[in-house]
């Protein structure tokens, strides 16, 4: 800190590079959104990209933009989630500045991360009969901010405060997600390379449509390989919400979405945190859904917004 | 492009960093600043930092938000600004993305450097007898500033058109900044290496302070030596202000402060963008102005507000 820009050592290594812009009102919302989880958040979302290249981040830069309103406490608290995340995660808050407003609260991170040479992923390596997998459980996320956008409007209405009783496993899914490090070291352990891989930040349907644009290729996603948590489950079906599309289109749970080689197919099914969904094909064959009553439909990135 | 991150190679070369988060109505003004400047001047904001560290920008990541009502005619203006200024300095754009803002436009530029091992300069090195130097002339966008204000609010009274009628220099040196590349060119051919050095970014006077405090020393600068324009001195001489004030507080230059051993003494007298301006001192004789009239004030940081 203290100088124009950061020195870091690499001999052998390659850098990789991740930039997030996140701004009040359209990627958080400060109303019910603890300015400590903000901070851990955003820089588990900067990292979560720098992991989905099978890299270790290793430093942030962090510029803030706030206005006057903001108080020296408001902004401690942020920064104490801003430590907790790298600390957990050990990355090194190297530089970046804070600088005034007009309006809102805007936040820009940059993460540096290394990996060995070329074992980078990116998303254009998916070959066909691949197996597609993913980490973790999908939907949580999504879940959490349909109850907290719920809350927000009955407080905004009545008055009353939130009732999230026994919904914190989706409500923590939302703000406080964590990214997969333990994935990319069991990776590391078990030699696994993956011949594609993102985060999962927009719905799984829509990144699964990005490798698979990038890879030129196709798949076939099954209903019933879908990894949900019972909570999510149960909460889905409370709203008359339907557990698969918050799944597939259901943003910000930054799990990893991965192909791998079929003869990494043990080594995958081994760790219980991971689920295999599906396999690539050839892209002529497009991409597939199959619901769990057998009907094929075609994958569709629908977003956020169709689910509410 | 189309990754979550970018990945560069590094051998036996060190990496340096630097971040900018520039917001509409806080760093510049849509109403006189055309779109393809405002790219331009983005990129040489922020690769300025990095020449600062004796170093060569690479890459730059560039994150934007923009609100709906920006059209794409718009966008591709400031692009057009932003591959300008990475096509003159060399500089690859290899990441970052764009954004939805509720209002305002939002630049969040990074930008990443190489340098030699160990050659980087920081801020800290200053030893007492340095030669205290800066490139170019100084004040000068702070008039481009002040005319555009001025031509700004006349408009807005008035309706009348701007007249920058032989203020293309100072209007030059706000809208389309350089960065001094060629000053770290000089130094790298003539083997010198700076003790210290900052861009000057917010006034001479302010960065001055952070060398002293950062390598603790302290310094004199003599008034007679400030590099200035005609142009600038002309223009302030016309708005009855001082030029002098004018290089010690306005910011956005962009040109290089810095520190070197007596030694170099020659080399940087025979560069005639270079000027020598003072030199350093123990930290207990504190900072000193000596006026043309030979009075010493104590120098201190008094931003550009304070010359409005």
């Amino acid at each position: 800190m203290g100088d124009d820009g950061a020195v870091i050592d690499h001999f052998g290594r390659q850098t990789v590079l991740s930039t997030d812009l996140l701004i009040e009102g359209i990627h958080f919302d400060l109303m019910y959104t603890p300015l400590k989880h903000l901070g851990y958040k955003s820089v588990i979302a900067n990292i979560s990209d720098i992991y989905a290249m099978n890299a270790t981040p290793t430093q942030i830069l962090l510029s803030i933009a706030i206005s006057n309103k903001f108080s020296v406490e408001a902004l401690d608290e942020f920064y104490a989630g801003i430590y907790a995340a790298c600390d957990k995660y050990d990355v090194d808050l190297v530089g970046g500045d804070t600088t005034t407003s007009q309006r809102g609260f805007v936040i820009s991170i940059t993460a540096i991360g290394e990996v060995a040479p070329d074992m980078y992923v990116k998303r254009d390596g998916a070959k066909v009969n691949d197996l597609v997998c993913v980490s973790g459980d999908l939907g949580g996320a999504f879940l959490g901010l349909t109850i907290l956008e719920r809350e927000k409007k009955i407080f905004e209405e009545t008055g009353a405060q939130p009732d999230l009783e026994n919904r914190a496993y989706i409500v923590g899914r939302l703000l406080k997600p964590e990214a997969r490090k333990d994935v990319i070291e069991y990776f590391a352990e078990h030699k696994i390379t993956p011949t594609s891989m993102m985060d999962i930040s927009d719905g799984l349907s829509s990144e699964m449509l990005h490798i698979c644009k990038q890879s030129n290729v196709g798949c076939v996603l099954y209903e019933d390989k879908l990894p949900l948590n019972e909570d999510s489950k149960d909460f889905a079906y409370k709203l008359e919400l339907d557990p698969t599309a918050c799944a597939l289109s259901g943003g910000e749970d930054y799990e990893l979405l991965f192909t791998v080689s079929q003869a990494d197919h043990e080594k995958i099914a081994a760790n219980n945190g991971l689920s295999i969904i599906g396999y690539i094909t050839e892209a002529e064959k497009g991409k597939t859904f199959i619901t769990r009553g057998g009907n094929k439909h075609e994958l569709v990135a629908q977003g956020w917004n169709h689910l509410k």
